[in-house]
């Protein structure tokens, strides 16, 4: 299929053909999308961008992969608000190097999302650029009135959790940075697990579900790693926050690895997009027989404290460092 | 000043230190902002990206103007709804051929606009790239409940309208792209008045709220060129528009140019961010006293018909052409 040459033709053809949220009113096809307010939620909004040769390059990710993964990203951080997805609009600047096909297979990649959690395409921007292919995706929520579940929310004395396990997508990046095996059945079983952490996670809308029922809960998705998340709550909440290595959740796959390049993937690899929070010790149970009862799997890693910082388990202060994009 | 080596301190120095709309519940700081639902209103949304080489080199738009600009168009959107813009988010992918206060001037560009119309930076993503700066902005606005103007309200017998003069950012564009003078002062009054209505255009939220008090309204805001924008509006009705090339409004700056000069620029120059629009015969005196009441410059420019297409005075055709990324 060759290049775009058209961009209202390209429009026409990642236009949805019907809405599946109630409460849209006009989605692409005017100046702006309305949707109607609603009086039991309040709104939450996001956004992240994905750079071609910052975020991902093609080695790493196919074009159906970026696509699922900037939606994913942005869906991860309206569950880490405790948040239901609702509406995502899409701008894209496009470098002739792309073809259409390849375009389109973006788009398929958020819809599958897209589909599972019910999220209409409102808008967005096409144009075009010279060299990097660069998407950005907006996401709109709503989350039962009051309830929200801020970074602050954490106090001396809880139960520090985390979803999943940790440390996949990290260590999927690297296989696939590192490896020129072109074939999926070159690699075994446990690389082609950590390779479709990194470029198919999941986001926690199911857990998020939950979590908004507990009386007070603190909350963060992993994007730039395991510590830097936790110093993120700690630094909201004003506490310290110390984790025991030995309870981090780690992978069967992950387990292949050293145990000191796992913990280093699961510290600090990011992009996991698992939630990471707090729960008083007394409301944990309570959260864990929920979690046991749907099949979602949720760790207890350690404990909140009065103080500052981030610990391990023997008191070694942990590094502040995730990704940042200007060093 | 030195290129950006903290993604966090630079987010520090662009996160606002107060709220101006009461719904606000948190700004940038947490996983996504959040803010209450309004019943009154309808949520309208929308998302505008600029590219450097694409929509802007730094010849013709100062840092400044570039961000100005950016958050003008989106807001021209919301008000070609018949919005009130609130909230907005920007991503900026950010190449290494950028100085940081020349990226705090972009954002000192928005923040005159978003102190005139009170309007909250919430959130975003601030990302490396290799290349060309590219910037999204998305918008929030709300619309009061069932009284969006929407492209497809046109009817046979209604009077087509435009705000302001039109032109105007084109020629604009052309002085800048064409002239080797570096000193404002080396440019005549006229000259300089096109250069800034295409680098500081003013977006009609003034006119939008008069419109929305109007029974029926089509509305469309000329970010393609008055042509382009007329066609949408009459394929989404499903009518005719002829308008008459007399009845343009032409600024005095733009009559300096030869008559179909001046008419090539009004019909397909672009990005005056002007509004387009039909409404009633009934209903125009109105509007035009409302406006002449506030000192706001609408036109009476043609007229709408059963039909398609949309035409000049002496029956010829327009071209439907805008600027297309892809061609």
């Amino acid at each position: 299929m060759p290049k775009i040459n058209d961009e209202f033709q390209f429009i026409r053809k990642i236009t949805p053909t019907y809405h599946k949220q109630s409460k849209l009113i006009l989605g692409i096809n005017d100046d702006a999308a309305l949707f109607e307010s609603d009086v039991h939620v309040d709104q939450v909004v996001c956004m992240d961008t994905m750079v071609e040769g910052v975020h991902f390059i093609r080695k790493t990710m196919k074009p159906f992969h970026i696509g699922y993964k900037v939606l994913a990203s942005n869906i991860s951080d309206i569950a880490a608000m405790g948040g239901k997805p609702l509406f995502y609009l899409i701008s894209i600047a496009i470098p002739p190097t792309w073809q259409e096909d390849e375009l389109l297979q973006i788009y398929d990649g958020m819809n599958q999302l897209a589909e599972k959690y019910s999220i209409d395409l409102i808008g967005g921007d096409t144009v075009s650029t010279s060299e990097k292919l660069v998407i950005t995706v907006t996401i709109i929520g709503g989350v039962p009135k009051g309830k929200r579940l801020l970074r602050s929310n954490a106090q001396a004395g809880d139960i520090v959790f985390v979803t999943g396990t940790i440390g996949d997508s990290g260590a999927g990046l690297e296989i696939l940075l590192q490896s020129e095996k072109k074939d999926k059945l070159n690699y075994n079983s446990n690389e082609q697990f950590l390779m479709k952490k990194h470029q198919l996670p999941t986001p926690r809308v199911d857990i998020a579900k939950l979590l908004i029922n507990v009386s007070r809960v603190s909350l963060n998705d992993i994007s730039d790693g395991l510590a830097s998340e936790l110093y993120e709550i700690a630094e909201a909440s004003g506490v310290m926050i110390e984790i025991d290595a030995d309870k981090l959740p780690i992978s069967e796959a992950l387990r292949d690895y050293a145990k000191t390049r796992a913990l280093d993937f699961a510290l600090y690899g990011g992009e996991d997009f698992e939630l990471v929070g707090t729960i008083s010790e007394i409301e944990w149970p309570y959260l864990l027989e929920k979690c046991k009862n749907t099949n979602l799997e949720i760790t207890n890693i350690g404990k909140v404290y009065n103080g500052t910082n981030v610990y391990l388990s023997n008191k070694e202060l942990l590094e502040k460092k995730g990704y940042n994009h200007f060093k």
